[in-house]
Parts: C-alpha cells; sequence; structure tokens
C-alpha cells in the first residue's frame, strides 16, 4: 500500500539544470514510497509567456526526458501533461465560480511578480495570471492529493488550495481532502557567474551538458577575488567553485577547502577538479537520456500513458464534484 | 449553404415561460437559414447560483423539452449542454492568459449585478463572476461564430468578445472571425402581476401550463383600476389584460379595446377571452412536449447526439487554437 497521494508539477523550461536536482531529488525519494502524479504545468507558463509561447510542446519532451533519465518512473508513478486533460480547465471554471476575487488578489505572488514584470516594461494583470494560484488549486485537488512537496514561498498557494477544498467540502459536501504541505530545502546553488542559476542568463550547467560545455561552464565561475596569484592563500567561503565542490566533491571538500586556504592548489586545477566530477555525476543521466531519445516514439507513448492513468483518477474526481454540484 | 454561423445560449431556468418566445422565436427564424449553434450555458448559471445550484440537471432538461416542443430542430441545429464540451473551459482558460482585468472589471454589467446582488445581502465578487463574460467569449468563438443574436444590455459583452478574438489574432496569428451583433428585441411582457414575468415571482404562464393553470394565472391580472363595475369605460392603455390581448388576440385588439373603453364587455370576459387564446396558442407545444417526454431517452439522445456535432465543430476550432498557441 503506498503512503501518500502526492502531486507536484513544473513548467516545461526545456532542458533542465543542476539547480533543479534539489526538486527531482526530492521527487526521487517521494515515489519510492507514495502514489505520486508528476505533471508538466504548461498551461501555467502561459500566465507569464502568453506573448511568446515558443515552443511550449518541445520544452515539455526535452523536461520528459531529463525526469525520466533522473529516475522519475512512469511505471511507478503517473507522469502526464496538464493540458492533455481537460478536466483541470473545467475543475478550475467550477472552482472559480466558489472563489473570492479577494482571496487571489491577496496571494503575496501576484502583486509581487506583477510588480517585477512591470518594472521590466511587461503586463501581466490579466485574469489568467490573477488565476493561476487557483489552477493549481485544480491540479492539486484533481487528484485529492494528501501532500504536496513545497518551497516556502509557495506555502500562501497552497493554504488558498486548503481554503477551496473546505468551502466546496462545505457548500457540497465532503469530497477534497485538505492538502498538506511537505516543506522542502530550495535549491540555492547559484549559477556561474553568481546570479540566479537560469537558463536565460547562460550561467546554468544543465543535465544535457556534454563534457566539453560543463567544462567551459565551471571555467567561467567566480573564485575568491583576493586570490590573485596561484599561490595566495584562498577563502573557500566567499568562492563559487567550493559551493559547488560540497556538493559534487563532499567526499573531498574538507581537503579542498584546507589545500585553497594553504595557496596549495591553483584555482583552475580546483575548477577541473569539479568539471570531472561534475562530468562524473551528470555521464550516467546524459547517457541515460540518450537511451531514451533514441528510442523513437518512447516520449510520446510514455505521455500516452502517463495520460490515460491521469484521467482514470481525474474522471474519478470529476464525477464526485459534478455530482456534489448537481451539474 | 447555410448562411451564417450563429451561436447562441440560455441558462437552464427549468421550465420557460411565455415571456420566452421572443428569444425562442428569434431562433426559430435564424435556425431556417443558418447553421445555428444553441446551448444550454449550465456553467453559466453556477457565477450566480453557486450555493444552490437545486438541480441543474434536471432544470436542463425541462429546458431542452420546451425547446423542442417549440420547434428547435436538433437535426437542423446543434443543440448542445455546455459542461459536456469541456473544451469550452479549455478554450475560457487559454483566452483568460491573454485578457487583461481591466476589460473584465469595466464591463457595466459586472459592477451592477455585484451591487444588485450585494442590496440582497449575497456576494458574488467571486473570480467565476468577474471571468464569466469572458466564458461567453469562449463559448462563441469556440464555433468561430459569425454572429450572435444579442439584447441591448448584452452588447458590451460582445465587444469583449470581439476585443478578446482580435488579440488572440494578433498574438498568434488568425483564428478567430469578430462576431457581429444580431440585435434582438427583448420581450417587455410583463408577468400577471405586472411586475417582471419570473418563476421566482410566481407569476409567470409557462410554455406547459395546463388550461386551468393559464386560466387561473390569467384571473389574477391587474386591470385598469379605474373601472370598479362592469359598466364603467375602461383605458386598455393601462390594463396588463390588454397588452396580452394585443399579443395573443392580435386580430380582435381593435375590438377588444373599443368594447373596454364602451364598457360593453366586462373585464371577467375579456379575461376569460384571453386565457382561451392563450390555451389555443400553447396547447399543440404543450402537446407535443408530452408526446417528447412520453418517449423514454430521447432528450437524453438529444444530448448525446448534440454533443457530438458540436465536439466535432469545437475540435476543430481548438487544433488550431493549440497550434497557433504551440502548446
Amino acid at each position: 500500500m503506498k503512503e501518500l497521494r502526492i502531486v507536484s508539477g513544473m513548467r516545461p523550461s526545456g532542458r533542465l539544470h543542476i539547480g533543479h536536482l534539489s526538486v527531482l531529488s526530492n521527487w526521487l525519494r517521494l515515489q519510492e514510497e507514495n502514489d505520486c502524479f508528476f505533471f508538466v504545468a504548461d498551461w501555467h507558463a502561459l500566465t507569464t509567456a502568453f506573448d511568446d509561447p515558443g515552443s511550449i510542446g518541445e520544452n515539455t519532451r526535452e523536461m520528459l526526458a531529463d525526469w525520466l533519465a533522473v529516475g522519475i518512473d512512469p511505471e511507478r508513478s503517473t507522469v502526464f501533461v496538464q493540458s492533455r486533460l481537460l478536466e483541470h480547465a473545467e475543475l478550475h471554471l467550477l472552482l472559480s465560480m466558489i472563489t473570492p476575487l479577494s482571496w487571489l488578489e491577496r496571494v503575496p505572488t501576484y502583486k509581487d511578480q506583477v510588480q517585477q514584470l512591470a518594472a521590466r516594461g511587461k503586463d501581466i494583470t490579466t485574469y489568467g495570471f490573477l488565476g493561476y494560484p487557483l489552477l493549481q488549486t485544480a491540479d492539486i485537488l484533481m487528484y485529492r492529493a494528501d501532500a504536496v512537496p513545497v518551497g516556502q514561498d509557495q506555502l500562501p498557494h497552497l493554504e488558498l488550495s486548503r481554503e477551496v477544498a473546505r468551502r466546496f467540502n462545505h457548500l457540497y459536501g465532503n469530497v477534497f481532502p485538505e492538502p498538506q504541505a511537505l516543506l522542502a530545502k530550495e535549491s540555492l546553488l547559484p549559477g556561474v557567474d553568481g546570479r540566479k542559476m537560469s537558463k536565460s542568463y547562460e550561467n546554468e550547467i544543465s543535465l544535457s551538458a556534454s563534457p566539453d560545455i560543463i567544462e567551459k561552464r565551471v571555467r567561467m565561475m567566480i573564485t575568491d577575488p583576493a586570490r590573485i596569484r596561484k599561490n595566495d592563500p584562498g577563502h573557500p567561503e566567499v568562492c563559487h567553485v567550493y559551493t559547488y565542490q560540497e556538493l559534487y566533491n563532499r567526499d573531498l571538500s574538507t581537503e579542498i577547502a584546507a589545500s585553497c586556504r594553504a595557496g596549495s592548489v591553483g584555482c583552475v586545477t580546483c575548477k577541473l577538479r569539479l568539471a570531472e566530477s561534475l562530468n562524473k555525476y551528470l555521464k550516467p543521466i546524459r547517457e541515460r537520456r540518450e537511451r531514451l531519445l533514441a528510442q523513437p516514439g518512447l516520449i510520446d507513448e510514455v505521455i500516452e500513458r502517463g495520460t490515460e492513468k491521469a484521467r482514470a483518477a481525474a474522471g474519478e474526481t470529476m464525477r464526485l464534484v459534478r455530482r456534489a454540484m448537481r451539474i
């Protein structure tokens, strides 16, 4: 018997990078013991990128390849694409009828993101953007999830889901459990230039990066600015390379820190050692990804089978919802 | 070749009354020459009745029986139920991403209805209520309608549909024609007590009313208050019975007015004459309705076949929409 019903989604951002590994390794852990629903939130991508949807379809497939390559198992978990299940739009619409506008207006990320994007000259005060925490609510309640892994900043969204579930149950009878938060630590791994890791900054190391690219990106990393000559004593605590070494050369990190402080190992050598470890870590993922993509139609098949599994669960919920609402 | 693609819907209010005949006779006229999509807007019913959905399913079937009884022809037109086509919720969601909140906030009926219902102690400032003109937009654009029959007060809603169509076409390429308004006169036929005809006031004459009920309701009508005795001269222009006579005894209305002014025919006789004419008018509708309902499964079959026809058209539009948005 699987422990908990868990739902989690990710926007289709194309190829994932090592900054995403903290979320993915959490998913892998959860997948062991629970009944997990992992989905590509492609409709959500439109809330901010409506004017340039790029190729959401292509990004979805690239991201799914990464999920499978790291070990998300479509036999064990239900892996699907949101937009393939129109039931999510239906539930979103039905829930919209009982959700006060004020509940959405007070979600802290709403005003924050509107302001942030306005500063960059982009207006996202659309009806859809205001409603996106409610679409998340529909995504979660659709599978009557017991729990949802969330970062700290997503807690108000989950609180909304819980409020909407309560209101629905109060108005129409008990259909939805109130989903609990599984608070997950978020990756704070910076990009190679020290800023937030993001494809748009070109400072990321993608899960599918070749050894050459890995080395190139590692070489771009900012080290301790006080260390001018190779033999100067360094300060690992201010060095981005060392932040990475702690993750990808964990066993050696004490030694690495000591040799840095002593000025006995130069930054270039240190970087090459990191690049090598990163490559060792990413190689099996990269190779598995290539094997997966070499099988024509595999990703499509995963999507089809996942959609079917998700539809069975969603259909069951929607029958309860429609009966409760007498529609 | 049918002239225009036309879309029109009605909220499922259960049995219709003679006040609805102006809309229905317009539909019958349109159905002759055009490719009409007539739908039961059951999701719309939830925007204001979310806390008491009553039996939307049962009301839908009662209303459909009335449509068929007056002559809406499911062979010629596409007759369907909105909630059966999840594509409507999908298109609503996709359009929400490109629809500025301000466009919805400035729809005049929004603030009006919020205030009207607030005065009765009911708060409908929900996300769904704000978005309902956008759901109408999705209903219309789904069938790439050329035209929509609307009353004067619905013009701002249609203008919103046209704006959303333009914005979609501008962002993603040409998919939607801009629907034109077919301005229709609205029924001003009052209820038997002089107020707006409405089931909730119990002042309506339903299309399926029995001869007894018709007579009973007509007897409740308010006549010229200055006419106290049978022989007093009356004033047809202030008499509700006369308003009805002009519609249901059109050929005799001059004679009826004259005998009223002369005081030669009393109000009771006049009312019985009206009841008789109303019954003559409604009898074939009532009988046809009974014949339809005597065939078990007929309404369900009409819904199934209509859903299929609508789905074919909706599917075609959604393929274009998804391709244009690259999702």
